[in-house]
């Protein structure tokens, strides 16, 4: 196929017009698909079934250290679910709190924390405004954290290998600049990995503020798709050379691994971190499920069982996460209008097409049925500046209804763009007419 | 027996004498026993264990309205745990938010929340000194989140119907009394249920704070001992006439029901309310573990279930709170050193001992080797003015074991009030002999 930006004005609107066509026979099918959120599929929900009617929890439902975990008791969870989040991410297990079902709940307790009590400074509630710094594309529900309460997102862009340091270490010479949240592996949404030396400049900084904090959402740890996943550097290992340990906090969850919303979630952090941590928590809670943390620990054992489940999911999402690149390639690639990246895990393709045209294009697939994460979500205030970035979620529907969801998707992208393009030519047409007369 | 009021020094001394001996006989055993916590106990967990089992849940891990219980969504809980709730509460369904495993989760984010965004009005971390009302003796988990965010405490005393409204009802007259925990059934910890004037009264409160909130914790709504329980005014009824309904916040859960820490916790708000809570919540998760909900639903079927399920609780309680109360009957009742009350219900019953007596009683319990809650620990910042309040957690251990730790308790009692009359007698005698020479 040609590229667009190569076409004449004639050749562009004979290609919109077939495009239509194809368009409306999409429409009339009546399609409802969602590419929206960043759920699994039911298949990847049934590889935990064993887990919901485990009888060992009936004739044993005492922990490892002896605690009956149907009764009140034990503020950081159960020894055994320690251990495994704690072999996960790589830290020790006195460096693990497991909490509820949410590592989003973590988190945004977290910030609330640092809003009342500050973190280990000034309430930051009492600072005026306080800033964030903001890799973008990004995760919806941490920018979404930050406007709930207050706080100014400043976008960093990601490049290739994390965010852009040279700019983070600019915005952290502001002392009212007091954090940042990341997807370090398999980011939200470009499947990028921080890069080795990213880790190391991220684990060195040193910002204005004693108070910074980075929320590292470790949320696809184990969520490779293939053999050889990419590889992350420990955050605390490299954080402890600069004395920097108590800059992270570290979350993660079963929610991509069992069941999302009814799986464990987990922080990470230096025993510092965990004492303030615990502090703020035997206020709001006299201790998370147990019986979900023991389920859990006995159903995958160790790291090494959790890792064995992970490929079951991988073998379910790659077919589906390759329907939708594969697609991309076939029917985009050399139309010069959008590119993407082929991420190696995680739960997202990120899609970039003409600068203007991603509004454009999640309304397209509205209209003809198919729900796409809306439009400058990835962007904190929902506003992607170059109206660009549309966040593919693929893992939910079946492969046959991904294909059809990304056919038309396909379609509505060389609509926008082709759209784009012939009337910024008229547009330049006009000007220089207007010029002459 | 003789009341200690009434008898002479060396009767004292000889009394006194007496029971060393018998507290050392205890103390030779090397009890472990712990009476200080309301947790229930083994036979009472066994009650709920068919829910850990449920093979509908991997039949048909569906609500009632059609969503996956395994996957993301739905921020305000199963309708059918909603309705459950609902009925217990005597709420509209709408008026529900079932959370996670914790009720004093729930009430914590509730003031975090008014500490960060307000209650309507300005947040009140932005307001300097706030203040809760408190009725005393309380809940000691209700004063530690006071506490932890720097509201201060008033102490409002409990009469025999609930808290002394006539000082509440001054207190109010100062706008940074923003709010009141209270547990109107079965108080925690003496067990007294408010009665329909105190709600009434409450009800119709007129605060000089636009953002006062009172926090209903209904911990015991289904927590009788007897067939004809205690019964408490529908808040929300009573609130309805005085256009007062966004002032309460009602929070259940089944800690007590099913399991403590694994059970589900529910909020009834107004619609007001409802709305604000969950537009907060939005930003601090996507949904709570809707598989235990589900579990909890099925297991319990309906308001009826419960009730049922809740007798069985009480078949166990009722012969511990008996044994408690007969020990303190047969060694107490005629010494005039301590009163108690016979609770209709919930999980303690509350001892008042002589003044500047409890410290000692909990003090000489531990060093024989039963634990109770710390003395003071009822009141604000575990400072009992009196010294005088003990909470008897009478729930977890078995009966055999209960009537051990009771026995030694009254021990306790009569020799730390024995020693203080004796002491009082002595120093009267000082002065008299001081004052004449």
């Amino acid at each position: 196929m040609l590229s667009y930006i190569k076409m004449s004005r004639k050749e562009l609107e004979s290609e919109i017009k077939e495009l239509g066509i194809e368009y409306e026979q999409f429409k009339s099918r009546g399609l409802q698909l969602d590419m929206s959120r960043g759920k699994p599929g039911v298949d990847q929900l049934d590889l935990s079934m064993a887990m919901l009617t485990d009888m060992e929890l009936i004739q044993n439902p005492k922990s490892a250290n002896g605690a009956d975990c149907r009764n009140y008791g034990i503020l950081d969870g159960i020894i055994e679910c320690k251990e495994l989040f704690a072999r996960l991410l790589e830290v020790g297990a006195k460096n693990i709190i497991v909490g509820g079902n949410s590592s989003l709940n973590l988190m945004y307790d977290y910030i609330a924390q640092c809003m009342i009590h500050g973190a280990g400074s000034a309430p930051w509630a009492s600072l005026g405004k306080i800033k964030f710094a903001c890799p973008v594309p990004g995760y919806d529900r941490h920018f979404t954290i930050c406007e709930s309460l207050g706080i100014e997102m400043i976008n960093v862009p990601m490049l290739e290998d994390g965010p852009d340091m040279d700019i983070l270490q600019e915005l952290i010479k502001d002392s009212s600049v007091k954090g940042m949240f990341c997807v370090p592996k398999y980011s939200n949404p470009e499947g990028k990995t921080f890069s080795a030396e990213t880790v190391r400049r991220i684990a060195a900084l040193k910002p204005a503020a004693s108070d910074f904090r980075v929320i590292w959402d470790n949320a696809y740890c184990v969520h490779d798709l293939y053999e050889t996943g990419d590889k992350l550097l420990n955050i605390f290992e490299a954080a402890k050379e600069y004395g920097n340990e108590d800059i992270f906090i570290e979350v993660a969850s079963t929610s991509k691994i069992s069941f999302p919303g009814a799986g464990v979630a987990a922080i990470a952090a230096s025993d510092n971190n965990i004492a303030a941590i615990k502090k703020r928590m035997s206020a709001q809670i006299i201790g998370y499920d147990k019986l979900n943390m023991l389920r859990h620990a006995r159903f995958f054992k160790d790291e090494r069982g959790v890792k064995e489940h992970m490929k079951k999911h991988a073998a379910i999402l790659k077919p589906k996460f390759e329907a939708v690149l594969s697609a991309f390639e076939k029917e985009l690639s050399s139309l010069e209008i959008a590119t993407w990246l082929k991420p190696n895990g995680g739960y997202f393709i990120s899609l970039n097409v003409m600068d203007g045209c991603a509004k454009r294009v999640v309304e397209l697939c509205r209209q003809a049925g198919v729900v796409l994460t809306p439009a400058g979500a990835t962007y904190p205030y929902g506003k992607d500046p170059k109206d660009s970035n549309i966040r593919i979620a693929p893992t939910y529907p079946p492969v046959s209804e991904l294909k059809t969801a990304v056919a038309l998707l396909c379609i509505c992208v060389r609509i926008a763009c082709a759209e784009r393009i012939l009337n910024d030519k008229v547009e330049k047409v006009k000007k220089i007419y207007n010029k002459n007369h």
